[in-house]
């Protein structure tokens, strides 16, 4: 048994599982699996509402198969979700005046009164912290890693990730005909906001002509120069994928002249819009802008996110019955381990510039701005 | 035959077609029809690229069966597209400065000198304006009309129009799991600059709470009004679906000011942002805005844009074919039919207040944000 | 207010509503609609399970605006269907024999007992035929259309249609790609026992070579003369889309001689198969089959289905709401209509020979297997 | 340098690539990966048509960057492809008489004449010994792996397993509605001769209830008992995936009696029929079977398979202008390895009855109709 275990085998009868952070295409499969998984080995299962929130409030929901229906196929969490709870700072007005209040000590309080063995806990970098600290109070948790970035130092791959990139490239799909028909340069302004992935894969699936991530610093003139080389091979459009942090680390000086000033119209769009009107001015051609946004994050999930989920939810499941607490559920190299949760807590996954991927795009032609 | 006919049945041995304006789903559904039609009957077309400007500066491309492959299944026109070419303003710089030329005669010439016998021009509103004067100065002509916004009084339905209807509420589907899982007001700015259809039908498809039109004058006070019993009553999210030029006619005092304040920083997103913004002003609940933009119009087209495309396409050959010129081809009450030009080129398809759909949606519980 | 009505607007307080026949997308759609609209105008609803047998054995099960969440989103029927319960020939076991035996007097009774002022009957040819003996018997009832083939005389249109003939579609495309890459013939059946409108509107809109539909003949050696001209044109694979009952009229000779023979393996199949195998054996060329089935009436409805279901169910809501029974919901040149009952159950929706859409398929190429 | 190679790097002026066995999407997105690859580096590649048979033909299609447009987004192969042009048993027609020849010499020759200077053959298990055999004659070549079925034991992934894993579990997304709506018994067959990946994968991902895989030995029994199970525990349908091979190897008495039997109708349609009729037989339980064919291997690729296949194709070009022949492009673990043919040529990867996907299955309560 693990060495951070505070619990027994034998001992779980009764199980919580929230869900943390922003939400995601895979979430209700993996509490669909962890119930699922928990009643055939004799165990309830209770669904907490509204991430910490539902500590803090009491608020929970029964949870067995008969309710599981339909959520494989359905994206976010029918737990609801929230950013806004973190027990430890959680919002409160005292004395006319808002400020943040450690009110831990009632979350561990209202876990215990509320007959629960063990808690699953569902979430991103904030969610893990939070279970970690409450772990370390004495509270029985497994954590089960969400980013729809994939972005988590601690797995390979997270689930929604390649429902988002399934959607962004289904809508680079699109955009290509316009640009094509109209000879224009389209930039795609998609997820990522300290994590290229989504802008790599999407825009390497898409066959995009530009790909602009955080983690590679990128020059607008080195952007038009390779719109012109592609101009004068006579390829008359031209795809600008972009993350949304692109401009997150450093970069080039015009991009930072109007993100620094906030005076500047064209900054309030995001960094696309920053990027296309740039663009727009440098080559005289004509620029449209599409920003993806939500549409990424949620909906069906795609049959990788819907097995990915129902695995770690299996996993998680399964650890909390055998009272291995204080873990964190994880795939590296195709299979399914757990990692403390005190080594899962540290750093982030990036793209690093020699990531297969990165070489791979370089060698079919696409840029990333980065052309001395 | 037809009265405003100018040709001759049999007398036809050349076409020339060509698309105009914004691109669209189906245009090479059409492109491949005529093309398939007439060369059945041994007459060859030729690809008049970009719009009038492939008229203007004689660019041709020949067309035949074996380079209309997949395009039944391909967005956008292979012919290229523009908006900036009308003969009768074409920009010209003279004398060092930029104005328009009619270069209609130009236009005339070419077409004779190209050994065409008749031109297929596939386009909306602007497109249908310059081909009627063209045909009115001899050129032997049929229209194919275009509008994403389905927004043309001469036909019923345009193609392109059901794909966008497609995308507008797959995305309203994948935005709903966000908005339950977080029990946040989502604002999704879909197309339409006159005439809210594809609001309306994706809104409708889609589960909408709220669907704002320019058809219909909104009240910011109503929405809000709106989501207050919508709370009250146990439902913690809202889906408001703004066609783009939801305010062009008149509205809200609110989304008014802000609209005519040109250093008001929230118009720059667009009514979307606009709207958004006022509602979380007045409601305190999280919002989100989605503008889909570009998605809307490109990519793979439905089976039933593919099928009117073709059935436009194949029509317009035999109009052609048949020296049935001056007329457009329409869709009304389920046939094709054509119409003289003349009398297509006035006025636009709106929604009514009391169309079928306006109504449905109101007996379901859809807003228009326009109750006292 | 209509003759043939039975009611009185004011003095409907309930509905029972009910699904019969085989599934289809868009049914759930008009549940939910028909559950909307009453509620909004104070009416409770009952849904009846599993068709006529929920009147017979009294299974009700109360609907609420609560339950109609995702039910737009999502195919089938949450009431359950059956197409073995008429209650004018229930199967039942008498003295060990089973046969039929007319309970609609008990049906008349549960229904009169059970509370309902009037019930809303969602069902194709069948489940109309029994509704409206039932209303002669003094039943208030009003029927909505179902079809997934379209062969409903009454309707323009079915819902559920528009969803098949996409599945269909995609399917083509599909395997498009492995009929051009191995240079085969590719057999697509597809449904449509009476009526070829999946097979002509799906044929269509993938490019298929042949459509084979029960409303004309054809024959095998037609088939084969147009597949020689393709190849020796430079087409290298022929797709051929087949409805279920393609042969259901009258045929090819040699197909006759397979189908008739019941020691026949091919006939086993399917059409498809049969045809597969002749093409095969007469052409010499690899051919493959493949038989869509059940995938084309399952799963998300498209936005049109959707739409379609949500008019027609308000409209039968609110004619049950103002006492219009006897009638049945119809979509007629674009615009909901009612149809007494008597005069639609009448007559199937056929393909025409002289349709636009066959005129449209012959006219760019497209053989239906009945060439001299 | 590895070993096995047989070039020198910087010789490699013309490159020559072909596709063989069954299609499978990601074969283009290869191609085109090639092409770029190589022409940014200054070297030509020339298609070779219909597998080896372009090679015993000459058949080549020059290949640039202009005609890459698209490829990610279609299926198939630009190159066609063909099973039955094994040049060292090339059927051909001697006195009379078809007969297998060797013609390997006639191969080595014309691909000298023809200027070429490596050889990139993307096949499964059929193409990749042939390629060998070339190989160790002389040939100096690269094999990039292709498996629909994902059961090549080199590669812990095949591109197109992705994509057909998604169509399956879309089918059965579908199918579950009318399961639901029917309570019924529904089959669907889906692809994997040998192995039980696409039915393991597309099962878990769409929530099946039996999963039967040639792996894991089953019994009809077993499976009713399931069903029984499941209905007296209030759920009234089910859906159970059969891999087309899933009675390769040995299993139910039942199921043998009818495979063996030549004369036995239920065997034509498949394994899937065979199963259903059995179940409907045994629980008298309305039953429907899908077998959903070859739509699972063509049409667009998922983005996964966009990528590997631009992965693979870029690091086959790569080996190829470094001159490292004799290699097998690889996934393991998630990097891209070169591994030598000669021991990729051995063993397929078939599902372990251990394997965590069938583990977490069975943790959630899916059978492989093995219990006891």
């Amino acid at each position: 048994m693990n060495v951070e275990s505070k619990g027994k085998k034998g001992t779980v009868r009764t199980l919580g599982i929230l869900t943390g952070g922003g939400d995601c295409p895979g979430l209700n499969a993996v509490i669909r699996a962890v119930v699922l998984t928990a009643e055939r080995e004799g165990i309830r299962v209770q669904g907490i509402q509204n991430a910490f929130s539902g500590l803090i409030h009491n608020q929970f929901t029964e949870l067995d198969s008969s309710k599981m229906d339909h959520l494989l196929q359905y994206g976010g969490t029918i737990l609801g979700s929230s950013n806004r709870d973190n027990p430890f700072q959680f919002m409160m007005t005292i004395d006319g005046e808002r400020r943040p209040v450690d009110v831990s000590e009632t979350v561990m309080t209202n876990f215990r009164k509320s007959g629960l063995d063990g808690l699953i806990a569902i979430g991103g970098d904030g969610t893990l912290k939070i279970t970690h600290r409450l772990f370390q109070k004495g509270l029985p948790a497994i954590c089960v890693p969400k980013s729809i970035d994939n972005d988590l130092l601690a797995t390979d791959v997270t689930f929604g990730f390649d429902t988002a990139v399934g959607v962004a490239t289904e809508a680079i799909d699109r955009i290509r005909t316009t640009a094509e028909s109209h000879g224009r340069l389209m930039v795609v302004e998609v997820m990522g906001r300290n994590a290229g992935w989504i802008a790599l894969f999407s825009g390497l699936a898409g066959g995009a002509d530009v790909i602009l991530i955080p983690e590679i610093p990128f020059s607008i003139d080195a952007i038009v120069a390779n719109i012109r080389v592609d101009r004068s091979a006579g390829k008359n459009f031209s795809i600008i994928v972009v993350a949304e942090g692109a401009f997150s680390k450093n970069g080039d000086v015009a991009v930072k002249k109007i993100v620094d000033d906030p005076t500047e119209p064209r900054r309030l769009g995001g960094i696309g819009n920053v990027i296309g009107n740039l663009l727009e001015e440098k080559t005289d051609i004509e620029t449209r802008v599409t920003v993806l946004g939500h549409i990424q994050r949620g909906g069906i999930p795609s049959t990788y996110d819907r097995n990915l989920s129902t695995r770690f939810g299996v996993h998680a499941a399964r650890c909390a019955i055998n009272g291995e607490f204080g873990q964190l559920v994880a795939l590296q190299k195709g299979r399914i381990k757990t990692v403390p949760m005190a080594d899962a807590a540290e750093g982030q996954r990036l793209v690093s510039p020699d990531n297969d991927f990165v070489q791979v795009a370089r060698s079919i032609g696409i840029s990333f701005g980065d052309e001395t």
